[in-house]
C-alpha cells in the first residue's frame, strides 16, 4: 500500500485531465489471471461485455474492456454504486467537521424530526436502520431527481418499525436523505460538492450528473435475456416500498419504464441523483475508490489523495448493522452508507467498503490490500458472491496474495 | 377504505344477526380472479375443500366456499388464527386505558415477577420475546384450557433467555398470558370479554367458546394426507417447549392425540382457549377484522365499528420484533401479538396484521388496502408465502391494486 | 438424575485412577438402540471409527469403539471440544468469586481496554461477541501455543464491529483470552489449573496438555477421504480471520498444514491450548461433563462432584447470543464459552451446554436429563443437527424419554 496522504482532502491537481493521460496502466503480468478470467466469461457468451479497473497502491494495474457492447471509456448507468459517490460527500463533511454521525439527524434538518424521528442518528439513518424506507404511494420519479421535494415527504413520514429494532436497504430513499443532509449543511446540491471537490480534481469517469459532452459515450443499460421469474412484490410491503414499487419509474414520455431503464433517460443522468442515478465507467469507479483510499500516483510519482484520511475513513467504513434484511430476509452489512462484505457478497477484507449496482455493476476500495476495483457489466445481470463481479474480485485478490 | 368511525367501541347494533342477514355480499366482478384460484384449487384436487371470505372497505366481496368437506356456514378450528381474536381483547384494554402495553407485565400481575421477569414488559412478553415458552415437562391440556393454572406455573418460570436477547413464538403460552392479563385487569376472563363486547354485537362467526347450539355446524379439522416427516423434536428444547410436546394434547378420552385433533375435541371448542382454541369460518374471521379495522357497513349504508380505534390498531400493530426465532431458526416478524407481514409470510402492506394458523388458515385485517381476509381449509395445508392461503391473498391484492 | 453435589469444588477422590477402574459400565439394555445406531454406521462404512461414551446420572451406560482407526482407550484430537474443558476452568474461577463474567475484562487485563474495548464484559468475550476474531495477517503457531504473547497482540487489536452489533465465533482468540484471563486473576496457567483441579481428581481422559506416558494411545487425526470443495476465504475477511487463514498452522517442520493436523503435532498436544489443543477419548468427554454436572458415582456408592454448582453451572449455560454469525452467515447460540442446542446444532435441552469440534467430535452435559455425552469419530466428518453425532445424541435422549 502507498504511503497515506492526509493533507488538505481537494488537494487534486490543478488540470486533471492530464493526470489520467499520464497514467496509462503499465501491463502487470501479475495480474494476467484476472484478465484470463474476464476473458473466459466473454468466451463463453458473445454477447457479454464488460469493463474491469483494477488499481493497486494507486496504480492502475488492470483496465479491460470485453464484448461488443462496451468500449474501454463507453459510460453507462451503475445503479446503487452511485451510493459509494455520494457517501464521498459525505465523507468530506465529516472530515470538515460539519456533519457528526452519532447527531441526531433532526439536529440539522429539524422537520426529520416529525413522527418519533428525533433521536435516529445519522449513522443510524446512512446504516438503513431508520424505517424511512419511502412513502406509501411511492414517490414520483420528479421528487427524488429533485430531492428537496422528495426530502420533505420523508420528513413527514412515520418509521416503519420502531427505530433500531431492524433495518432493511433504503434502496432509493438513503440518496434522498444524503442530498437532503448535504443542502442542510452546506446550502449546496451534493452533486456539485462531488463534482468540485473529487470528480474534477482527481479526473473521474464517475457522474453524479453527466455533463451534455460526455452523453455521446453513453450506453443503455441492456436487459437481462431472460428476464427473472419474480413472486409478487406487495408495494406497500416493506420491500414494494423500499423500491418505490407503487409510483415504479416514470420516463420522460410520461409511462412507468423497467428499473433497468432508469438511467437510459437522459434526465435522471443529468440530475444523477445519489441513489441512483450515477454513470461510470469501471475506470471511473476504481479510480474514486483509489483516490479515497490509498491516493492515485501521478506520472511524476506524486501522490493525489487519498481525499479521505485515515480517520474519516475508519468512521465512514466502520460496520453499523449486520443482520437479516426486514424487507428481502436475507443477511445485510453496512457502514455509513457502504456496504461491508459478508458472506451473501464477499468483496473484500473487513476493510472493504463499496457498494454494488442492481445490474451487477460493483465498485470498492480495499485498504487492506490497497485495492480500487471497478466493474462493470453492459447487460444486467447478478450480485453478490459467485457472480462474475464477485469471482473477479476474488482473483484480484488471490494475485495479490500469491505475489 | 371507508371512512373510520373512532366512536364508542362497542357501538354494535343492537340485533347482531340482522346485521348479517342484510349482508349477503353482492357478488363483485372485479374479484373474479381470486374466486378462479380458489376454484382451481379445488379443480386440482378433489378432496380439496375451504371457505374463503373477503371484506373491502366493510363489505364482504367474496364468501366462497368449495369442496365435499365444509359448507359456507360451517365452523372448524382454527388454530393461531384464535390468537388474533383474543389480541382484539387486548387492543380494548389498552382502548379503556386500562392496559399500558409499554408496562411491566408484573405492575398488572405481581408474581409474573418472579426468576427475573421483573422487568418485561405487556409489549416483549406479547411479541414472544420474553422467553415463557412452557414449562420443563409441558403443561397438561387442563391448565391452558383453564388458564388460571397454567399462568400460575408461568409466573413461576425462569425465561429460556435473557429477556431481550432473542425471540421465539410463545405458540401456546401467549394464550394463557392474555388470559391471565384480562383476568388481572377485569376480573372477568378474556373469553367472556371477546363474547360480549365483539363476537356478538358485530355478529362474527368466530369462536372463543363455541355455544352447544353451533356445535352442529362444526367439522373436524382433516389430517394431512401425507403427515411430514418431521424430525426429532426435544421436548425439552425450545421448539419442544413451545409446541408443548413434553405433555402433548390429553383428549377427553386420556390420551395424548395429534395436535390437529386439538379442536376435534368438543372441551376444547368450549373452553375456547385464546392461543389456538377458537372456531370460525371464513366468514366469521374476515368479518372480525373488518369489524375492528374498517368497521362493517350495514344494511342502511350506516357503519358499525371499526371497535379498535386508529390509535389502538396502530399501537397493536406496530412490529416489535423481527428477527431468527430462537426455536425454529425461520424468521418471525410480530407486533403486540399480531403477525406481521414479513418475506416468509407475504400477506399484506406494512399496515397488515393478522394472524394464521397450524392447519393454514390465514385472519388479517389490512388497513392500508380497506381488507378484511379470512381463509379456512378444511385439511391441514401449508401455511406461508406461496401456501393457498397466501396465494389468494396476493390474488385479492393485485384486484384492488389493478384499481 | 443424581442428587447434586454442591460441596467444595475440588472434592474429588485421592486415588483418582481407581475412579475409573471401579466404573466400568454395566451394559444397560435400554441403550442398545443407540449402539445399534453406532454400528450401522460401521456397517455402511468399513472405514468408519468412532468412540461414543455416554454417562446418566453419574453413571456410564455407553462405552464402545467401533472400526479399525480406534480402540476404547485411544485418543485422539478433539479441536474445539477443548473449549469446553477449558470453560470448566473459567466456571472454577466464577465459583470461586475470581471472576465476574458481568465485569468489564479490562478490569482483569488492562491492556485489553485499548481501542475502544474497556466497556466489553467478560460475559460478551466469553460468547463471541466482542470482535476480536484475530489480527491481519493472522497469529503465528507460537503466540496460541504460548497465549501470553498471543493476548499481547489481540490486547491491541481493533474490534471488527462495534461491541454489541454482532457475534462470531472466535474459533482460535477465545482460547487465548480464557487462558489470559485465568493467568491474570491467578497467576498459574489454564491448563494446570485444568490438570490440578479437574482432569486429575476426576480420572478424566481428556487433556490439556498430553503427557509423554500417555502419547502410545494418540493416533492421528484422519482427514476427510474426499476433501470438501471450499469457497475462497479471504485471510482478512472475517471468517478467514477467525480461522487465522493468513498464518495458517506452521508444523514442527516450519511448514503451514491442513487444519486437520494441527493435534496431529506433538508440540500441540503438549501445550494442550484451550481453543483447539486438547486430546480426548469419548470416554474422557462424557465423564468430565458427568462429573461437571451430575457428578460421578464411584464403585462404593458415593459421588464425586459435581465439581461446578448448580449456580456456577446456571451462569455459564446462561445462553448469551443467539443470531446470525457474523462471519458464516449461520445461526449461532452460545452462553459463556459453550454451546447452546439450536436448530442448526441439535445435541439437547435448553439447559445443555457443550462444545462441538472441527472434526465432527461432540462434547456436552444435558443436566435436565442428566447425561454426559462425549463422541469422536477417527476420520474428520461433518458436525450439527443430522449429522451421526448428532444422530447418535439424538437416540440417547429417545432411550431416555421412552422412560
Amino acid at each position: 500500500m502507498i504511503a497515506p496522504n492526509n493533507g488538505p482532502a481537494d488537494a487534486g491537481p490543478a488540470h486533471p485531465h492530464s493526470l489520467e493521460a499520464a497514467e496509462r496502466p503499465a501491463p502487470d503480468p501479475r495480474f494476467a489471471p484476472v484478465a484470463a478470467l474476464l476473458e473466459s466469461f466473454a468466451a463463453q457468451d458473445p454477447d457479454y461485455s464488460a469493463q474491469l479497473c483494477v488499481y493497486v497502491a494507486g496504480r492502475p494495474v488492470l483496465d479491460l474492456a470485453v464484448g461488443p457492447n462496451c468500449a474501454p471509456d463507453s459510460l453507462t448507468g451503475v445503479f446503487s454504486c452511485s451510493k459509494g459517490a455520494a457517501a464521498m460527500v459525505i465523507g468530506l463533511l465529516v472530515q470538515d467537521g460539519l456533519l457528526d454521525l452519532e447527531a441526531p439527524v433532526a439536529s440539522y434538518w429539524p422537520e426529520f424530526a416529525a413522527n418519533g424521528k428525533q433521536d435516529i442518528t445519522v449513522s443510524q439513518l446512512l446504516s438503513h436502520q431508520a424505517g424511512i424506507l419511502g412513502i406509501d404511494g411511492g414517490l414520483p420519479t420528479s421528487h427524488y431527481l429533485d430531492s428537496e421535494r422528495g426530502a420533505e415527504q420523508l420528513a413527514a413520514a412515520e418509521p416503519l418499525w420502531i427505530p433500531g429494532r431492524a433495518h432493511a436497504y433504503h434502496a432509493l430513499t438513503i440518496g434522498v436523505v444524503m442530498e437532503e443532509l448535504a443542502r442542510r449543511i452546506t446550502g449546496e446540491r451534493l452533486q456539485e460538492i462531488y463534482e468540485r471537490r473529487i470528480r474534477v480534481p482527481f479526473g473521474l469517469d464517475f457522474h453524479l450528473g453527466l455533463a451534455a459532452a460526455d452523453e455521446p459515450r453513453y450506453r443503455d443499460v441492456l436487459h437481462p435475456l431472460e428476464a427473472p421469474s419474480l413472486p409478487f412484490i406487495d408495494p406497500f410491503g416493506h420491500l414494494g416500498i423500499a423500491v418505490n414499487s407503487a409510483a415504479g419509474f416514470e420516463g420522460p414520455d410520461g409511462r412507468t419504464h423497467n428499473i433497468m431503464d432508469v438511467p437510459n433517460a437522459r434526465e435522471v443522468r443529468e440530475a444523477g441523483f445519489s441513489a441512483a442515478g450515477g454513470t461510470a465507467s469501471a475506470r471511473g469507479m476504481a479510480r474514486l475508490y483509489a483516490a479515497a483510499s490509498t491516493g492515485v500516483v501521478l506520472a511524476d510519482g506524486s501522490v493525489a489523495g487519498p481525499f479521505l484520511s485515515d480517520a474519516t475513513r475508519a468512521a465512514l467504513s466502520r460496520e453499523q448493522v449486520f443482520g437479516i434484511d426486514r424487507a428481502t430476509g436475507l443477511t445485510g452489512a453496512f457502514g455509513t452508507v457502504f456496504m461491508k462484505s459478508q458472506p451473501r457478497n464477499d468483496f473484500g477484507s473487513w476493510r472493504a467498503y463499496g457498494h454494488d449496482g442492481a445490474n451487477g455493476a460493483l465498485a470498492y476500495a480495499d485498504p487492506l490490500y490497497g485495492i480500487g476495483f471497478g466493474y462493470v457489466p453492459a447487460r444486467a445481470e447478478a450480485l453478490g458472491t459467485g457472480s462474475r463481479g464477485g469471482l473477479l474480485s476474488v482473483a484480484v485478490r488471490q494475485v495479490l496474495l500469491a505475489g
